[in-house]
């Protein structure tokens, strides 16, 4: 919408996102994690920047984690070309480029007994290893399926990604995990005529894939989920003008980026590995810094107070490396909350800060849920966050005489 | 939208505007203008009234003057109808009306030397007693071209209208100003087969200023600029169900109040001057007063904090002229931000206040950026202060039983 507006130039703009961020005070937790953390480096940056609540939806709304990313994005997630199965998700996330036709499949390696029902649906959760190992006996013994190709990629774990790539292939097609163990798959069942063809051939699939697995000690089965193909979501360079990298280590957050066009940068796991990542990447190459740090969400499902608390500790620790580069526009916030009273996202807005030469600054002095709330941004969709950050960044020209 | 629920009575409205009063704390300059200004009567308003930070078009967007005002007349300006030419804007100023079907043209004199080439594209910035002249003198020699009425008259300055009313004429027609000395003038090129007569007019009346013109010391050629048509908004009068009067001294923006159905009244250039000719035509004749204050934006464009401060602590001072007239509703806010660190128009949303018998109060002891932070109002978007202010003059009826 705003595309006749922009205006190039050498800024760089780095958005960190710290998962489910968002906390809530309650009787038993009088104080929220980021209010319990230590964070003088993050309160600095609220005191010079300016604060609000971003909104992943709308008010009352929990978004999940793909959904709440395309919001940060600016890309609406009600409308229903954002709408992105978990299949495109996942083999998005292993850098995989999907073509428009693809049809993927998000898989799980599971165990069956004798009789064809499930004992297990993640196989024990075997380790990364075996997981890459079984994807490897699968694509040697299945490489197409009546004039399909059949492309098998290690995920995490127990989970892979299938692409079926060929004509007149339909993503219309229900999933064949029961949920629940002690009973057999379900048959992959069309929604729609059209998607008959593709029916069958995951069905196939699954065949082929008990006879190679047969022998094998810790999966026998498989199991299909999310099938998906990938829509179409306007890339980040014609939509911003912006080189985009994305330093995140989980697959479904590298999906969503691969998807807006960001180039997926490999990266270890930890808070201070992920930053050093940034660090090594940082020049003419790329305008937008995507930043996504996990834990957060993880210890909030959890419940886990400290842990949670810990976390942001580390975030604020190891912040230097980020503001060491001199980012035009910092962006700190999270995707939705996950307060650990709840143990699950919620759709409390998410505290929010900005900080460039041009953003002003407003009465808040430290960077947390209620800080947030006396910002000058107020409550605030997330899916604007990427105009205010080009506006900070000086990329975007003015509207109208 | 709302108009099923308006309600007429004797009740007045009065918005003051001070362009571009919006600016931003930097390390530099860490209080704004607004801050800095000693504003004993603004600050008592504010503390009576209620606050809030308006946002012209949504966060992140810079806009132009035209959009801005038409925000708070309550126009949403990024409809399309809504986005008016500078032709249209600037014959509107002077208080012309255009019907539809005109084609309106913002021209300059300028000077050009023996080979054609474009010395001044401004002429001088010649006074305004020698474009009111230059003008007469095209008049005369120019009444029609092709069966099409000419109508020329002067802005400012080295600036003038020209408006062309006739059958069958077209605004898709290309600038004919360079932007740059040392070039000839470009000839009138149409965008579209329709406008084809309409470009060849223009090119006539170009050749024919210049025979006119060729003896002239100050300014011997015209450029043609902002060439357009007069859009569809909807009067002041229809779609609030209040007479309107305009107390604004520069062209552009008594060129929307006019588009908007308002009266526009003479008036001095001054704050006192403007502020006195509300209090002549105060009165049954109108319910809604706009009067715009122009120097806090040029101040602004010019970085001068302390012209944009003095120029407020004027309206401050000057302010009891309005308020003894006792307005039912009194607004004070901008039209946009013009801070001075950017010396620019930008996005940062304004503060605003209102004060009326039924507003309410809320936490603000005072007005500006900061305070209006913390006013119950929050950020909201400029083009629903017009519903607010009719609400408070009690003039908008409930939705539903």
């Amino acid at each position: 919408m705003l595309r006749h507006l922009l205006r190039d130039n050498k800024s760089k703009i780095l958005m960190l996102i710290m998962d489910g961020l968002g906390d809530i005070r309650t009787a038993e937790q009088p104080r929220t994690p980021l209010e319990l953390a230590r964070t003088p480096n993050l309160d600095t940056l609220a005191t010079e920047g300016i604060c609000g609540r971003s909104m992943p939806i709308s008010i009352g709304v929990t978004p999940g984690s793909g959904p709440a990313h395309f919001a940060l994005f600016g890309y609406d997630p009600l409308e229903p070309q954002n709408d992105v199965g978990r299949g495109v998700l996942e083999v998005s996330g292993t850098g995989f480029h999907l073509e428009p036709g693809d049809v993927a499949i998000r898989g799980n390696f599971a165990t069956m007994d004798a009789d064809g029902i499930l004992t297990d649906r993640r196989a024990g959760r075997i380790p990364h290893e075996e997981g890459v190992r079984l994807c490897g006996v699968l694509s040697e013994a299945i490489g197409e399926i009546e004039g399909v190709k059949v492309i098998v990629m290690p995920v995490r774990e127990y989970r892979f990604g299938v692409v079926l790539r060929g004509e007149g292939l339909s993503p219309e097609v229900e999933e064949t995990d029961p949920q629940l163990t002690g009973q057999r798959p379900l048959a992959p069942m069309p929604r729609t005529a059209d998607a008959e063809r593709t029916a069958k051939i995951i069905g196939s699939f699954v065949e082929r894939a008990n006879t190679v697995l047969a022998q094998e000690k810790k999966a026998n089965t498989v199991l299909m989920r999310g099938i998906s193909s990938r829509p179409h979501v306007e890339p980040f360079t014609e939509r911003y003008g912006l080189k985009a990298a994305a330093v995140a280590s989980y697959p479904l957050y590298r999906g969503v980026a691969k998807l807006c066009g960001m180039h997926l940068v490999d990266t270890g796991f930890s808070v201070r590995e992920e930053f050093e990542t940034v660090r090594k990447v940082w020049g003419d190459e790329y305008d937008f810094y995507f930043v996504h740090v996990k834990k957060t969400d993880s210890y909030g499902e959890d419940g886990n107070v400290e842990g949670k608390k810990k976390v942001i500790e580390e975030v604020d620790h190891e912040l230097p490396i980020l503001l060491d580069l001199s980012p035009d526009v910092v962006i700190v916030t999270g995707d939705h909350s996950t307060p650990c009273p709840m143990k699950l996202h919620s759709w409390h807005p998410v505290p929010f800060m900005l900080r460039s030469a041009v953003c002003g600054s407003d009465a808040t002095s430290g960077f947390s849920e209620i800080e947030c709330d006396r910002g000058t941004l107020g409550v605030f969709h997330a899916t604007s966050i990427m105009e205010l950050a080009l506006a900070n960044a000086g990329r975007l020209k003015k509207h109208g005489a």
